[in-house]
């Protein structure tokens, strides 16, 4: 994949501003929103059973997050999962910290296999937990990576059929067979909370425009790591980073992307 | 209306703090307390069925936005709703998504059946899908603004006698008869989330200490407007420009309103 | 208490990274989430009854805030609040708003009474009401603070053997007999919504490493004014100061404490 590629996937959100279908968690719905937003995507937050299968029909994506599950909630996302995935409108699925209690990781099971996401994102712990790796997770915010995280990584996405992200130092994408990997990012980004919530709905913006799935994760994952660097640079620290994630978010131009990208 | 009016009441709300109880959505409620709190009110948030009677029996007005809906929430904005409507106390009605759901819309339609708000804030194509003008309803974020609107607002405010507001490049403010239009705004707002949430918090602000509850609609989108003009002048994107409203919004003094309100 | 003390306490916290389990309202848990993660600290929320005790079982400490309370939440607060008390882990307990409905009254006394939190914060007026002292609750924004105020809290240590927190203009920490005040902080404070909440939060965050809890509460209290101080005065209005207390929690360094913290 080329720098020019992720330029050409950006100017297509940006362009067609995709509606991105939410079920999220409290914590970061706002950075989600107001980060769609200035990616140039169109977001909306609905969990109602009695909405979601319509706000689905409208949507180019969905994004399941987990982050502050409860078993209303929890019936709001398989309802929208299912009409999803027979619409055959993509999903994308966030597994907050799985394995940190049995009932996240039943949950975190239970939407895979009744919804079949087609991108799922998380830290390596929790993609660890999702293959019973032998891992202990603590909280949501590790960023343990390692080549036994790619490893289930691959396994995950192979027996899922799906894409699989790990985010962290360094980001891994894998299709089961592929991996690509990303350096760009900045270590202030683990210092603000909901930075790989914010992943997996950017995640969901260009799945809502591009149909290959792995080079739209791919993309969005480039682009995070891109305005990550950018904004760390300008930041005294996670409260001014949080806000100029935002602002590169939005003004991020080619040149930027072409100058810094770095992958393999 | 003149700038001095609005002067004068935006003196009253930093002087009267008015309690503003507002029963919002999720994704809004940091920035909607955050902006009441920087114009001068006193905003208290609670949704509990066992309470919002209370709340509501000391509160100066009350905000209902249906932003991210569900059940036993629409139960309690009903309450809530009812109590304000017997007491007298304003009642602000924001149908965030209207029309993007038949849910949503039977709700929006019931709330306003139920509590009779006083004032009900949207953009074009909200207020358009309340009055079954023949529209689609992308999402929330929605900035369309027309002829069609304004008479779609006139006539909403005329069969439900309320103050329609409209907010867009141009916000329209009406009691049916009359129409104001404040000129002020910057197009960044629609890049920040929930704008149009923190319009509607802000009017019930305004409708707290003043009778006249078309002045204090129109007042309070003054307010945000020229906030807005003066928040983007020192703004590098939509995060920045969350974060210079709040500082605008508390220091906005007499001299930037005067030399700043554009209205017909 | 001495500002190395305090030093030492943060650099424990840094250091040890504590999960901090915290039962929060809407309206604050980005930002607590955010504070707790710069100050050093590794926040988790999870409200679901279904793990609520498990995940009490691998935190440092449990916060309960009852700011945006209904029936559900309380149920997992109590839950939650018992399984801390069993195992013996600190429970911080936050009011928001006691007084202000009777519901919250009741509320506030039932977590009280089941979950024996070691620690209480709130502002003057919560704390008054939950010793029934004479007063009336406008909102959960008041400041009022006063020799009446230290008294309740003192009554109120002591009969529900807490640390009881005043927060205000002088914050005052006390265990019934003894009472610690701290004159760090800033008026703009008052003006960010859930400052009050990040408090306890950060008493959380603190209790989690410290054995003893009345040096916690006290050591919490002094980085959140010191800290309050230096963001202030790079502080436009309530948005910067907002984001600049998140910087300077993470930034704050031992001379800034040494030559800052102010206590009797």
């Amino acid at each position: 994949m080329t720098a020019e590629q992720v330029v050409k996937a950006l100017n297509k959100v940006r362009k067609n501003s995709p509606l991105v279908h939410n079920i999220t968690n409290y914590v970061v719905m706002n950075n989600t929103a107001n980060a769609l937003l200035a990616i140039g995507a169109s977001p909306v937050m609905a969990h109602a059973i009695n909405e979601v299968e319509d706000m689905v029909g409208i949507a180019s994506s969905l994004v399941i997050n987990m982050g502050t599950l409860s078993e209303k909630w929890v019936d709001a996302m398989l309802l929208a999962g299912k009409k999803a995935s027979e619409k055959g409108t993509p999903i994308i699925f966030d597994p907050v910290g799985v394995g940190a209690t049995p009932y996240r990781t039943q949950v975190a099971k239970q939407i895979i296999e009744t919804c079949k996401p087609n991108i799922i994102r998380g830290n390596a712990s929790e993609i660890m937990a999702l293959t019973n790796s032998n891992v202990t997770t603590k909280g949501v915010d590790s960023t343990e990576s390692s080549n036994a995280a790619v490893d289930a990584a691959k396994l995950l996405a192979e027996s899922k059929n799906a894409i699989v992200v790990i985010s962290g130092e360094t980001d891994f994408i894998t299709n089961g067979k592929e991996v690509i990997s990303i350096g760009n990012g900045d270590p202030l980004m683990t210092k603000v909370t909901g930075m790989g919530c914010t992943a997996t709905a950017i995640i969901g913006a260009f799945a809502g425009v591009e149909e290959d799935i792995f080079f739209a994760a791919t993309s969005a994952m480039a682009i995070m790591g891109i305005a990550g660097e950018f904004a760390a640079q300008k930041s005294a620290g996670p409260g001014t980073m949080q806000i100029n994630f935002l602002d590169t978010l939005y003004t991020l131009n080619e040149n930027e992307i072409l100058n810094t990208f770095r992958h393999e």
